[in-house]
């Protein structure tokens, strides 16, 4: 048994619809994958643009289930996992690897800062270990920005070099392209590079990367996976520069709901604004300004289903 | 029925000790409260310093409710009960209210940054109205260095204004004095200011504060707690530099690790070294120079019991 391929292309952290009552909603989530799935994004949800974080461990275990119950393709699934506590990563990423998922995505343990490389080490290999599934793949999550702890190339190697077949990439959204690219430098074999932003989809593809994890591929995606495909293309740069200006747009106002608000507004569900708190929903104003701006830019999201 | 006290003196954000492949032993812990508790400090279970985000929930509750089944005072227990996830604090607080806990000490949800007051407000306002009940008595944490979420003094005072019966205090281990001046000179009515650390204690009791929860509590109670107890006297001033002479000592190590030797020696105990992963146990050089340097100092763990 081989186990799950490596992954690569563009993947969705993909935004978690809430209820009213502030409960995650399964079909409007299960609704979205679907319509990302059609527009050739794979889906990693539980990310940061997830408000995986807002969620207890109960709660995403649910929402996985119903995911591949409705028929999800495991292939493209690849769930968050990391948590600060040990024994939650190791019990969410049991669940992921024993329902199929293709990997997982793993932040390392975020609490406890100015930790050592030992240390993270130290936890992830204790995850690989009590997971002890040859079916593991861990996509490594470096997001200092929010984190505020970092998985340095150093690590990225030792932990390589250990489970050869088991650590097999990373999204990196540190925001600092020259920390991407020590991580494509490290010339690993097979070893799966993501930008953490299609702002570096371009470069990271020119320098051997395998693709983003993006934010904004839950409402540009077919945009996004098409300079994916088209990167030896001619008019490549042209097609970089129309994503960072819709990404620009958004990134005025905070990330996830303004994302939230996009969806909400192109599939006619005022529901889709609702986020969980710490994060509030747009305000009225920032709603009008943020969409009249995408619609002056001529974005729209195609092809929304049920 | 009038709810539980408010507290007040000086509490330790008890250490939590592992076993070797990592558990929680119970046990040990229930010893080294009975002696904290003999040295007049209160419980801050499941704080920064227990490695309490290293812990799942399930992991915290089977230790509390060993503590509590035991026969530990609830009276003198102040958990630490915040998650990142809503319904995580929930249910913990919930379990801890229902146990008869005298308050829980509340992190802010800490994994999204540049939160908005608004957002963390609707985050403790959910979390109260959802445990709901008259029991609960919450002591705000404030830790930016470490959490890198803040709770303003205008997110204070809003929370007490509207909640003045259950946001009854904060720890302030911003190590920051203006914050912990700004925080006392909102003149809540009886609102429970403590320091983060005993280094702040003295200052913190001349300006009205109600003590400090520090780490070096674990292993230096008595002596923090004689200074609470006599900070009008003359000789406070003293007693203030002795207590910054040990911290001094300890601060020279990853803290809780050093706690953790420190515990080990002196209890004749290694399985006390035992840290969870991120967090790696000192080396052998810096175990002996921390065992050295205290010993030197005159420091001592008297009364150790069971």
């Amino acid at each position: 048994m081989p186990g799950p391929d490596r992954l690569s292309g563009l993947l969705a952290p993909v935004c978690t619809p809430f209820r009213e009552d502030l409960s995650p909603d399964p079909e409007r989530l299960a609704s979205h994958c679907r319509w990302l799935l059609s527009q050739n994004a794979g889906l990693a949800v539980f990310g940061t643009n997830s408000e995986a974080n807002s969620l207890s461990i109960g709660e995403k275990i649910e929402l996985l289930d119903h995911l591949v119950d409705t028929g999800i393709d495991t292939n493209r699934l690849m769930p968050g996992t990391g948590h600060c506590a040990l024994t939650d990563t190791v019990k969410l990423t049991t669940h992921a690897v024993n329902l199929g998922c293709a990997g997982t995505l793993m932040l390392p343990p975020f609490y406890y800062k100015d930790v050592s490389d030992d240390g993270l080490y130290a936890s992830f290999a204790e995850v690989i270990e009590r997971v002890g599934n040859e079916n593991l793949r861990i996509y490594l999550y470096h997001i200092p920005p929010i984190a505020h702890v970092s998985i340095s190339p150093q690590l990225v190697e030792r932990l390589v070099r250990d489970y050869p077949a088991t650590v097999v990439g990373i999204k990196d959204s540190s925001g600092d392209w020259s920390n991407t690219e020590a991580l494509l430098k490290l010339e690993l074999d097979d070893f799966r590079v993501f930008a953490g932003s299609e702002a570096f989809l371009l470069r990271n593809m020119r320098g051997g990367g395998a693709g983003c994890i993006s934010a904004t591929a839950n409402i540009n995606p077919a945009a996004i996976h098409d300079l994916y495909v088209s990167w030896k293309s001619e008019d490549a740069d042209a097609k970089q520069e129309r994503l960072n200006n819709v990404r620009s747009i958004a990134q005025k106002y905070p990330m996830i709901s303004a994302l939230k608000t996009t969806i909400a507004n192109f599939r006619g569900d005022p529901q889709w604004e609702i986020t969980r708190p710490p994060l509030v929903p747009l305000s009225g104003d920032q709603k009008s300004l943020l969409i009249s701006e995408l619609v002056h830019a001529g974005f729209d999201m195609p092809g929304l289903i049920d």
